[in-house]
């Protein structure tokens, strides 16, 4: 058989089936997609490749998929931490934005997120924010996989005037980037409390027109539940659940407020959760019970969030605090066990965008999104359960290549579709502006 | 004024006095200390420095800390995870540690714990477990500051048979290393649930004796506590108080369960706490009321734990969760803020060490124990807030350079005390003994 690329790897962990750790497997790729994983002393007989590339400390893994961010965020990363959520929103992050935010903000925010999530092996996320065709512009341009939202919000930005405008603008792009292999969309109101009932009536129509998912926060602080059974006399979730909007397409980001009944309700419904366990901490929203949604078979994603409520865009440590937070809120060392928690972080994350069947896992026929980690350094040894090491142990910066659709966008500490030391200097550009106009209020 | 080493930084944080970022200064290092601290502008003319390090991308902060671990047990890390707190004692780690803890297990268990922390940050360390001189002649040679506990428990080990024992050679090592500049000693009777009182008493009266800390497990689960109850009519933290252990000596780790009483009476005391957010996480020991004991006033510093429970010995990512976890369990974003968890990662750990005169800040007269961390990478950009940056951004690869009393221990990605192929080779030739073993249980 012949192939492009042959990969050669200590350890080859599909995703699927679950839990399966292969020793000294080969994966290779042909146009772009995964044509034959099998053992290394077969490989060297049975294929022959035109580049063969050989990780003996390292384990391949499918690519990460962060399933709820806001990249262009990366740009206020720290800028005002320690803060309550309602300071930190009101006097600094929507007075920056509504100064800054434009398509060269959008633009230079999303490719140092981008920088950032290929150099920490992911290969798709999940974004939620203005000028959505910036990112996904610059996403394609990278060669990383986004779907691109299209963000719906009762406000003005400097993006669209009001909620008609956000949608026109959104299909627009929906439009525009149909026949991207990289750019997907999902409709992206941004939450119950900040998109007013007949917006939302008029997303899930266009949803269902368009076959999109509709991605947004959800039960994400106790305040948010209570105004809302104070304003509308009922939760948000069976706010939405009227609105038609609990549904397979739904993909519900935060939810720690969810009662049994809930998640009961939830599960039935088919619809996606996404965990953001460092954003729910740091911000203090609340504690999400994961372990009981994986037992009721809630399908459930994992994301970084925004740079600026984490605050990084590392999917390697959000699988650790998934993992360990889980088991503490859960009262049981043995729940949200470590491949689970690499499947909420890769093929969990593909269900939630509708990729499942492209990406997510290693298996023939899906596209070649892999990344190689190093499980060589000191700090790494031994290995005992490779999957346990890349969920409690590894770092993003152990993470040597990621390939997307076979193209290598990372590879030997370098990324090969962005230029670093241009995008770093951009960033301390911004800041500088940023910061001397948030010191001055 | 002379200096043998002048590190000039972009910033240096030197905690003391508290959140304090000094811009383009520059640190002055003689015979191992800290001789100036000052603008790098006037470093130039100042001081005459045989060596000129410049770290023009880098914050330069004390060495960090670890205020609670049991370094032998790298060579566990990760041997049996997601499993319920008393089968992974009972079916895997006990049997493991009772088959092959010796004098070479824990050669090459802490040197692997040694090297880790090094690359880390990590500059002083708080230890317990068997062959405790063995640790500390590994540390003393490696130049890392170790405080090696004085092991004390009730069931036979390979290093001691009965608890006289271990007080005998517990005391042994304290006099073999009393002269070494880098090994303190501490009593360490394992848990109030495994050392029985009058083995308790003693230690509070040779404790005295030869004025050293008194390090301990306490309060680590709420299973601790109701059998405690049930076999004592007491909690374990009123048995210590009656007595006399819980005093300015005393180091606390865990303290998961504390009611209010308990808060006030343990400022009262003077006792230090040592926080441990992912050990708590991982084995669901319970939430740490940190931002209650901050509040009260007493002195909190962070540990690892051991690798089998991390799996890491990062006290990067440990500041992050106990910044974090700390925000959620106060359900207070503005809780456990970036300087106070730094601070908790280094002068408060030296002060449960009774370091505090020595290390843990950056002051003219103290020891050189410092750090330089790279800002520069895309991931860690902008930067805004430094110390925040360190807390919630940096992990622990992106240190650069590691001192103890001025000397260079880790530089360019090196070490230069320590062979890590050797050892790495040593720590795969344990696990494939342990692996079999354990396996074939």
């Amino acid at each position: 058989m012949h192939a492009d690329i042959l990969i050669n790897a200590r350890w080859v962990i599909p995703v699927e089936p679950d839990g399966v750790v292969l020793d000294h497997h080969s994966v290779a790729l042909e146009d772009g997609r995964i044509v034959a994983i099998l053992p290394t002393s077969e490989a060297s007989e049975q294929i022959q490749a035109d580049q063969t590339v050989d990780r003996e400390q390292h384990a391949l893994i499918p690519g990460l998929i962060n399933a709820h961010g806001h990249s262009p965020m990366t740009l206020m990363r720290g800028l005002a931490d320690d803060l309550p959520l309602m300071e930190w929103l009101d006097q600094h992050i929507w007075p920056a934005e509504a100064r800054w935010v434009g398509e060269e903000y959008v633009q230079d925010g999303s490719q140092l997120a981008v920088a950032e999530m290929l150099a920490g092996g992911t290969t798709a996320f999940n974004d939620m924010y203005f000028f959505p065709e910036i990112t996904a512009r610059v996403s394609s341009a990278a060669g990383i996989r986004c779907c691109a939202g299209m963000i719906v919000i009762d406000f003005p930005s400097a993006w669209a005037g009001n909620s008609e405008d956000y949608i026109a603008k959104g299909i627009a792009m929906h439009d525009q980037f149909r026949n991207d292999p990289l750019v997907t969309t999902a409709f992206a109101p941004h939450a119950p409390y900040s998109v007013s009932r007949p917006v939302l009536e008029r997303v899930r129509t266009l949803a269902d027109e368009l076959d999109v998912p509709v991605h947004i926060h959800l039960h994400e602080t106790e305040h948010e539940i209570s105004e809302h059974v104070a304003k509308h006399g009922m939760r948000p979730l069976a706010d939405l659940s009227q609105i038609g909007l609990l549904s397979p397409s739904l993909v519900a980001v935060h939810m720690t407020q969810m009662n049994d009944n809930e998640i009961e309700t939830f599960a039935e419904s088919g619809g996606h959760i996404v965990h953001c366990p460092e954003s729910n901490m740091k911000l203090a929203s609340g504690f999400a019970r994961v372990a009981d949604w994986l037992s009721a078979g809630i399908n459930v994603g994992l994301g970084t969030d925004g740079a600026a409520s984490n605050n990084d865009l590392d999917m390697f440590s959000e699988m650790r605090s998934a993992a360990m937070l889980g088991k503490a809120v859960a009262a049981d060392a043995s729940a949200v066990p470590a491949a689970a928690t690499l499947r909420m972080a890769t093929l969990n994350g593909a269900a939630c965008l509708g990729l499942q069947a492209e990406t997510g896992s290693l298996e023939v026929g899906k596209a070649a999104d892999i990344v190689a980690i190093s499980l060589a350094d000191a700090r790494c040894q031994p290995v005992y359960h490779p999957i346990s090491q890349l969920v409690y142990t590894c770092s993003a910066d152990q993470v040597t290549d990621t390939w997307v659709n076979a193209r290598h966008l990372y590879s030997s500490g370098q990324l090969t579709t962005l230029n670093v030391t241009d995008l770093v200097t951009r960033a301390q550009s911004w800041a500088e502006r940023i910061n001397a106009a948030d010191s001055a209020d």
